[in-house]
This record gives C-alpha cells, structure tokens and sequence, in this order.
C-alpha cells in the first residue's frame, strides 16, 4: 500500500506542473498543493478499479490516466472540505489546522473553492480531450459536485432543526449525497468511462450498490465517533456535543422511554462534559453497540446480496464491488 | 430597453423551473431566485450580440437560446459576487443586505456559490447538448470562471501590499481578470459559438478588443467612485478609505511631489473623514480629472482603431464592438 501511495503522489507532481503552467501567465496565484494528507483512497480507487475491470496489470500509460482520474476526485474532495471546515467553523482537519485557518489565507479560502473546482476541468481537458467519453466525464464530474452541493445543503438545513425532527430518511438523503456520490460512485464511474464499459445498464448497476455501500460507511462514520477508541480513530468524536444528525442518536431515538427521551433533550448538542456523559450513558443503557453490530451484518449481507446479482455481461466485474466492500467491513477507524 | 428587461426575466423563470425540477427529488434545497436585481447588462449583451451578428430579429427560439446563455453569463456572475461580497466582508450590495447576511444564509453562502456555477452546467446540457458547440461553450465558460476566480486571487494579493508596490500593470491584471472577461469578452464569445461563427480568429479579435474595453470600463469605475454624483451613482464611493488600487491613486502616485507623497501615505486607506477629505484634495490639487478626460479620449481612440481593423469576413460585425463602446463612453453611472 505506501508503494501505492508514492506512485500516486508521483502523478500529483506533473499535474501540478501543468496547472503551474497554466497559471505561470497570471503572476503569483495561491498554492494548490496544499495538504495532501489523506490516504487518498477514492483515488486509488479508479487505479484500482480500472485493474479489476481490465483483470490485468496497467500499462504506464493507463497507470498514469487512471492516476489523473484519481486526482481529480481527490482535487474534488478537496473543494468540498475546504468548504465544509469553514461552513462548520472547523478548527483542525487530520490534526493540522483547517485551510481557511493557515497564515494568510483566511477567507481567501471561499474563492480556492471554486479553483479547485476549475482545476479539475483543466486538467480534464488537457488529458482527457481527445478521449471517446470526455464529454461524459464532463457532465459525471459536474452531476457528482452538484450532488454533493446539495448534500452540503441539505445537511445545514437539517443541521438548524430540531433533535426531535432527525430521522432515517434525512440522515440518508445527507449522507447519499454529501458522501456516497463523490467517494464511492465516481471513482468506479470514472473507471468505466476510461475503460469503455459506461453502458447505462453498468452505470446504474454500479451507482445502486455504491450509494447503498456509503450510507453503510456513513452509519460507521458515527458509530466509531463515539465507541472507537480516539488513538485508533486519531481524533476524540464531537457528534454528541455538536447535536449532529447522528445514526446513534436516531436509533436512541427509535428505542428510549419517554424518560429517556427527555434525558436526550436535555443533554444532546450540548457542550459540556455532563452533558455528554449522560447522553453516552444512555447509549450504552440502550445497547447501540449491538443494535450497531446487527445493523451492519444485514447491510452486508444486503450489498453481498446486492453483488451477487450483478449482471457482469457488459464487462462489469463484481470483484469491483467485493474489494471494496472488504476494505470497509469491520473497519476501526 | 425595460421592455428587454421583462421578455430576459421571463426565460429566467423557464429556467428556474429546469432547476427546480433537477432539484425536486432531493427534497429542500435553498432557493436560487435571489437578489435579480441588476439591470442584466451582461446577459442582454448576449441577444443583443446575437442579432447583430445575425444582422436581423431572433426567431423566438433563437431567442430562448440567446435569453438562455445571457443567463448563464449573469449566474456565473452571481457565484463571483457571492463569494466577493464575503471575502470583502461587504454590508450592501445594489443598496441590499449582501446574501451571506440574509437571515437563514450566512456562511452557508460559501457552498451556493459552486452550487450557482454547477447551475451553469446543468442548464447549459438540459438546454444545448446537441447544439455542435456545446463542448466549446462548457470549455469557454470553464475558461473565463477560472479567469475570475484569478483575478480574485490577485486582487486579494495585492490589496494586503503597500500603496507603493500598486502599479499600472497589476491594476490591469486585475482588471483584465476579474472583471473584462466575464463581463465583456463571455457575452460576445457565447454569441459567437452560438451563431457558429467561432473561427480561431474571430474568438481572438473578439478578445483582444473586448479585455481591451474590459479595462476601460474598469478606469470609467474607479474614476466615478470619486468624482460621480452619489444620487446619480447610487452609492458613495469608499475607495479612498478602503485603500483599493484604483487608477486615481497610481496617476496620483505618478504626478505627485514627494511631500504630497508623503500625504497619500499617511492618509490613504484610513476610514477618517479627514483623511478621505485630504485625499480628496489632493486629486483636485492634481487635477486627475483632466487626467482622466485625457485618458478616456486616448482610450476611445485606441478602442476606435482596434474596432476599424476588425476583418469580418469570417461573419464577425465591427456593430458588436462600437454597440459596446456606445454603452459604455461617457457612462455617468
């Protein structure tokens, strides 16, 4: 995996330099290469993916488009959390501080938003132009940033209201859209357009199992926020104290007494050490982590289910969707 | 012309239906139809291009298209004032609470602005994917969004350096990036991929004179912040008291004695009455008025010769230009 990793951060270097190139008319405009700090893995996926999908090796030639893919998703990534830390008044992401809070950018950091955004288009163009589907990876990669705008959106707006009003259909709607789309359904997207495999019937195939995989890796998200253990998870979870849409908190919610309820009430969203001790208290009161443990051995069993009927006549793969799912199941951070 | 005004803002309302529509499934998303307030000087440019390159009245479906792309040229515009108002942390835009300080937005502003320009895309394939340019034109409006988004970037670059380092050539980079691409070269090069009269050379010609007129425009503000009517122009100037690099201050800089340099140092950019008044003086003791007649006659000049050496005869119209220019000459307001 690292050797994965360096390679992939080998490509970044000469996409740089392209946007460098690009730039180098306009005099000083701010660094794109900023923290690259993730795993990268939605770009490893389409690397990945496409391997699967061609069951062989990649050429360098096709390492190095598959790379540029796998780039843009991660320069899409990028746009949405820049955005998301200073919509959130983030502090820190990954242990280092947020974008908007580094010396000298500020809120200079709205406007690289939307470079990072036009970054993606440009490095699109100058690799993919004479590609059969670039018109198709157009209108995929502006579909997918619309979807996760929405997300952002929807989250707010769900974000103002009331613990009472938080239920299943918001909590997926938000994490369909904010997540699913941009971290499982486009690297796989993008591999079968680079691959010529993007009928419609594989599209649609590959969009059902992989929205339904994410909602499953949000509900993960937040139950790890609250019973992983911070150094394995690298960070202490604030969805108690923040009031977040969280799968716990809608489950307690489907579960609690009339007591209980109140308890929620008073003590949810709330910072203060207390406050939050109650609130987990009444989880564990609850049993979540076994309602939690029952939640995920029935998604797996729905999205193996889900695999097991893919229609591999169009050169859609399965094992596309296995690898994927073994990389999530049971993960602890 | 009010009249041009009505007939532009009902296709607006065909196409907040497409979007409404795209948006429909995915439950409450924040609403588009804001602040319309402007006078649409940038989308009307687009018909009106149009049929002078037509040499003719639009069909109305010829007009729904022109209407069409005016209105991605005033959306694009909206994400850049958006996001300008918030990184100047503006209170009033066109005499109106700016959006992020609208009850209910506030830094969720940041995500409506890529949310306006995934607008932009979504229109342009519901509306032109079969159209032979509609490639070209994602490209161009791609193009010229990342012109904006640079010339933001250097704009806010250069607005934390000294008064001494502003110069000529950064007010024009500025300038040329910020505000003549979107508003001056988009319009006419739309109508120009829409009409099919796209050559390298027309797109070029087209460039040149309108980044050229782009800049023109740019003095014509900076002039009006202080020497225009405040009930004529709508607002009072505060260039002075915000220390903006505007061409008044780089000809003061040029014309000015050392001790009447050391006045501009210490009263530039400071929110006092007195010191704005000294300012003030000092451009009348400097007469930049003149300077200014001076200017705007040598720029109608070189603007003038441009426009007599356009060759049109890949289909471009030398109207289009001296329509523009008759717009702008002299503007008061």
């Amino acid at each position: 995996m690292p050797d994965d990793i360096k390679k992939f951060e080998e490509v970044f270097y000469g996409l740089a330099e392209d946007l460098r190139q690009q730039c180098i008319e306009h005099e000083k405009v701010p660094d794109l290469v900023w923290a690259w700090f993730e795993k990268y893995n939605r770009g490893l996926s389409v690397i990945h993916t496409t391997q699967l999908l061609l069951g062989r090796d990649l050429t360098s030639d096709e390492y190095l488009h598959a790379a540029t893919l796998g780039w843009l998703v991660e320069l899409l990534q990028a746009m949405m959390l820049v955005l998301d830390d200073i919509m959130d008044s983030a502090a820190t992401r990954r242990g280092r501080p947020c974008w908007y809070l580094m010396p000298d950018v500020g809120m200079v950091a709205v406007n690289d938003a939307p470079m990072l955004e036009s970054a993606i288009y440009l490095l699109l163009r100058k690799h993919f132009r004479q590609h059969p589907a670039y018109v198709h990876m157009i209108e995929l990669l502006q579909h997918v940033s619309f979807q996760v705008e929405l997300g952002q959106t929807y989250d707010m707006l769900v974000a103002t209201q009331d613990l009472e009003s938080f239920n299943l259909e918001k909590y997926n709607g938000i994490a369909t859209h904010k997540t699913s789309y941009y971290s499982f359904y486009l690297p796989v997207a993008l591999a079968l357009l680079y691959t010529g495999r993007s009928s419609a019937r594989n599209l649609d195939q590959a969009r059902n199992i992989l929205l339904s995989m994410g909602r499953y890796f949000q509900v993960q998200d937040d139950y790890l926020d609250n019973y992983a253990d911070p150094t394995t998870l690298g960070k202490i979870g604030t969805d108690i104290r923040d009031g977040k849409c969280s799968w716990l908190v809608i489950q307690a919610m489907r579960l609690c007494t009339e007591e209980q309820m109140a308890v929620l009430r008073e003590n949810y969203g709330r910072n203060d050490d207390n406050c939050e001790k109650r609130i987990k208290e009444l989880y564990d009161r609850l049993q979540l982590d076994n309602v939690y443990s029952m939640y995920e051995e029935a998604a797996l069993q729905e999205l193996n289910g889900l695999i097991d009927d893919v229609d591999e006549v169009d050169g859609l793969k399965k094992t596309v969707f296995t690898v994927f799912l073994n990389r999530i199941y049971r993960r602890g951070k």
